[in-house]
């Protein structure tokens, strides 16, 4: 998509590790091969300042840096030496990562959070004295002094191996300590591996996210689609499953830690990992995918009043969400704000700092479920606007997913559509990204006027006479061909319209809340898969985003998924999530007698 | 027995309860009650202060004591009436206990402790208001704000019925806490309803006490042999079946389950209590039974240097004890002092009040492994003696446990041969108190001497001659005849020398260790099931227990079984055990030089 001027996808290839992967223009590669799973090596959290993060460009430009300058000679430069955190991507390249040096103290996660190590998982070695009948210091408690300046619970089935184990290795083992409880006492030293895996677990997408939490290395990434699928495409479709059919409870159950199993073991193959050498996972999830994951019954929080059963929740072992790792790992899951702000948005809040940063930010993730965040570190207000699922591709005539086929960039240039399709196959569909783009388009070009209507044949011929035999009319309805069997029908503008205003009312709102006006926006955060592949132009353009100048609109990734890796990576971080439920206000937006006023002069194109 | 003048047991019937038990005489009315779960009314814990425990004699002789006088008019202490915990039982009696007129605050247990109720079970009837859009507070929250004095940790399945729960209880419902968790959430108000079970899990016998933890009063009491039994008859013989057979662990574990687990039944039964209305058990048992227990490896308890996995243990649940009660119940597991100073004896330390009293006392719980106890509230030291299995009826000539048919009485008066046996039945053998008392009575009347031979039958016909003919030969061993086939062996008389020499030798070195002479023991408390039928007057006259006024010695009834039942009737009383981890010393015999020299001086009798 590089022939489109940064409005696509560009394709980066990380080697020795033969990873091939998409971002938007403009991420930095740091950044693409952090939320790749791709280790580089960093000690500042890509601020420039630690210059450890060399990468070398093989194939493709990479424009030098004012810092590449003083980082490299000029030989080095010109073998195509760079730092990866200053080098934007603007076209597809091909890098190499050498292999990394240090061993760190710190990690480079989420939108350029730096993350000092203190994982929950902790293993130390100890060589103990044998007892004799003038110390007849108990097993455990042999143990446990050796490691005073922690005091771990215990497992129980801990100390039903303990005195094999101990006796077996001479007294020599490793003790594996999960944020306070003792989960295992193992033969030897086995302190070079510490694993955990960060879960992304989507309505549509689950990704999983396998970690050394002791050197904060990403060793594997994996995605697949939620199992859970044939139940419905959103949330309200999966609770309402459960209303009607008291086994689908436990089905849906089934089928979220199949999916989070099945990503396990696909990301312990990857990396040479035995499950039993995970000892704790990350989840973020919203709140109905959690509920159900822990099999809790979700129907409170599909009907008003929209209750949780619990903001954090208690203790969770691995076994619980499904996953077969060690067999007493722990769970972190992220807590929710509300039964429509739930943990994935924790997470992502946590992995692009919002609640530190000085700068008036806004975080919006769209989906089904739209979740918006605005403000800085003085306060923040939260909501969530029912946006429908356009996004997703369903309802609209033919929507269809970011997969193999879809048309995911529509642009008009010249008089020409020009159609950026994933996979390079022939365009099947429409996925949200070009939908937003395609609308964007025709709004810009006048095709569709400011209300939301195809313009007449007349006026079309006469504003793009290239364009105006596109109109058609199937079924019906008239519609917009992108490309042969691939249309954009009055009825897609109209559910986009609808959930745009749906947003728009969301942000301005809170903007209300918070007393300011759009242009105080220092910078919009697009987070989730389906917001981090759209044209900030595009939403500017239908106003899905306040209009603001297009830099400020930024991709952030899958930021949910960021968030789970620092939970894994950092105790403290993951306080910060706690933290993040106090200092988040949350706005009910489905009492406000305002929201219907706003939604209808919100449907409108601006 | 009362025909025995007080040296053997008394039978008393109590009513409207119709339970019919035996007990030492000397014991009072209200101890005999306690120990057996049949609650009598009091509030000072039977100091003769409250006035409350009153009974009435239906048959038989109770003395008039001078407090009963004050606090009966003469036509009651006609009519029978009496403070049970000044009425010692010294023929057969019946008595009728009135129903209980208060909700106690506090409870008698062990040998003579008052416990104020604070058990570790908690329930809250909670009126919650409802959730509306203007407030969402999730379900947990809402219950537990309700429970601020409270903070507990939340298992995830209470969470995953909570939200059900509240809705079809009209947000009318009753928390249950145990200790720091929050076991259960149940529709309306089940406050009334709160009970746990204490077990004292013996290597031989398991008794199980149902509890009203609310109101400390006993619901029912049973007894029953361990299933583990055909594994041997002591601890070694149990750890060795597990050295031998890697699968004996997994099987002596189901039989200490299943054993724990009928006799749950049979209490619930009784009791009219739903096995899921039981929420916590407590259990003192032995270092090695409670291993097994647990599944946890006894081995290192069995071979030098002694080693237990721990000392105090982790949370357990009731379900790791294998009793099926509430499926969240959690298990108070006494802490063991050492490998062979078990979780039993620090629960009969609790129960008898050692580490809070002022007198000098020594605590003797007699079995294959002797445990003693010597001190007070200044210090106290303990130690570990292998008696071996002469007082568990094993290898003695004619040795059975104590059970119908057993001669548990044996007494030489006027020159005649008197026998009590176990459940009028013919005599069938000789139990462990039969086995002391016999010897008693013979080195008494000279027929053993002092180094333990049966002397020559001349000797014994000049020294008794209407007992002499009684001497005769079995299989080319001499053997003193108590009835028919059941005799006393020259060997049975070596065996419970070296028992006795074995007990004698620790209390002895425990003597020394504190630096004072026998003479400063106040008052010598003989635990366990056995020691609670032994003789006083025999145990002192065959040196067992120090040379004393035989008042001082004194039956102290199953105090491990009432120690766990202060553990659920009090979380103080609990952590009292903890403590006793720390204050009581405990003193090695096994490597101690003077051992050998010692025991040697003590197999005579004295």
């Amino acid at each position: 998509m590089s022939e489109l001027d940064g409005h696509g996808r560009v394709r980066v290839h990380f080697t020795p590790a033969a990873r091939d992967i998409r971002v938007p223009p403009g991420v930095t590669v740091f950044d693409a091969a952090s939320w790749n799973g791709i280790a580089i090596d960093s000690t500042c959290g890509g601020h420039g300042t630690c210059r450890k993060c060399l990468i070398r460009v093989d194939d493709g430009r990479l424009p030098v840096s004012t810092l590449d300058v003083r980082a490299f000679g000029a030989d080095q430069l010109r073998e195509g030496w760079r730092l990866a955190c200053r080098a934007q991507v603007t076209e597809d390249l091909r890098v190499e990562v050498p292999p990394l040096v240090t061993r760190p103290k710190a990690a480079t996660v989420g939108v350029g959070r730096q993350v000092i190590l203190r994982p929950a998982i902790q293993k130390r070695y100890l060589e103990l004295t044998e007892p004799t009948l003038a110390d007849q210091t108990p097993d455990l408690e042999r143990v446990l002094a050796a490691i005073d300046d922690l005091e771990p619970r215990v497992d129980l089935a801990v100390l039903r191996e303990l005195g094999r184990t101990l006796r077996a290795a001479d007294y020599r083992v490793t003790a594996v300590i999960v944020d306070e409880v003792l989960v295992d006492v193992q033969a030897g030293d086995t302190t070079d591996r510490c694993f955990g895996i960060a879960f992304d677990l989507g309505t549509t997408t689950v990704v999983a996210n396998l970690l050394d939490v002791s050197t904060g290395t990403p060793m594997a990434v994996r995605s697949a689609l939620n199992a859970q699928q044939p139940f419905g495409g959103d949330v309200i479709t999966r609770i309402s499953a459960t209303m009607l059919d008291p086994a689908a409870l436990g089905r849906l159950r089934s089928l979220a830690h199949e999916t989070l199993d099945e990503l396990t073991r696909e990301v312990c193959t990857a990396a040479e990992v035995e499950p039993h050498e995970i000892y704790e996972v990350a989840l973020a999830g919203n709140a109905t995918m959690v509920h159900i994951a822990l099999g809790i019954d979700p129907e409170p929080l599909g009907v008003a009043p929209f209750i949780m059963s619990t903001r954090a929740f208690p203790e969770i072992m691995a076994a619980d969400l499904g996953v077969q790792v060690h067999p007493r790992a722990r769970a972190a899951v992220f807590p929710s704000l509300g039964a429509y702000v739930g943990g994935d948005i924790v997470a992502g809040l946590l992995a692009s700092g919002m609640d530190r940063d000085r700068r008036m930010r806004l975080f919006v993730d769209i989906g089904t479920n739209c979740e918006i965040v605005l403000g800085n570190a003085e306060r923040l207000v939260a909501t969530a606007a029912p946006a429908g699922p356009a996004f997703e591709g369903a309802s609209i005539r033919c929507g269809m997913r970011a997969a193999d086929g879809a048309i995911e960039v529509v642009r008009i240039r010249a008089g020409a559509l020009e159609l950026g399709v994933i996979g390079d196959a022939k365009p099947a569909g429409l996925c949200g990204s070009g939908l937003v783009d395609a609308v964007a388009a025709l709004v810009d070009t006048g095709l569709i006027d400011p209300t939301g209507r195809f313009v007449p044949e007349d006026d079309a011929a006469r504003i793009a006479p290239t364009l105006a035999d596109r109109f058609g009319t199937w079924d019906g309805e008239r519609v917009f061909v992108l490309h042969e069997e691939v249309v954009l029908s009055q009825r897609d503008v109209r559910a986009l319209q609808f959930a745009k205003a749906a947003i728009a009312t969301g942000w301005n709102l809170l903007l209300a809340e918070l007393g300011i006006d759009r242009t105080e926006i220092q910078q919009v955060l697009l987070a989730g898969s389906f917001g981090s592949y759209l044209s900030p132009a595009s939403a500017i353009r239908i106003g899905l985003v306040p209009k603001l100048p297009v830099l400020r609109v930024v991709s952030a990734g899958n930021v949910a998924g960021e968030g789970a890796k620092m939970a894994l990576l950092s105790l403290r971080e993951r306080a910060g999530a706690t933290t993040l439920l106090e200092e988040v206000e949350y706005v009910e937006l489905s009492d406000r007698t305002d929201f219907n006023d706003r939604f209808v002069d919100l449907l409108a194109f601006p």
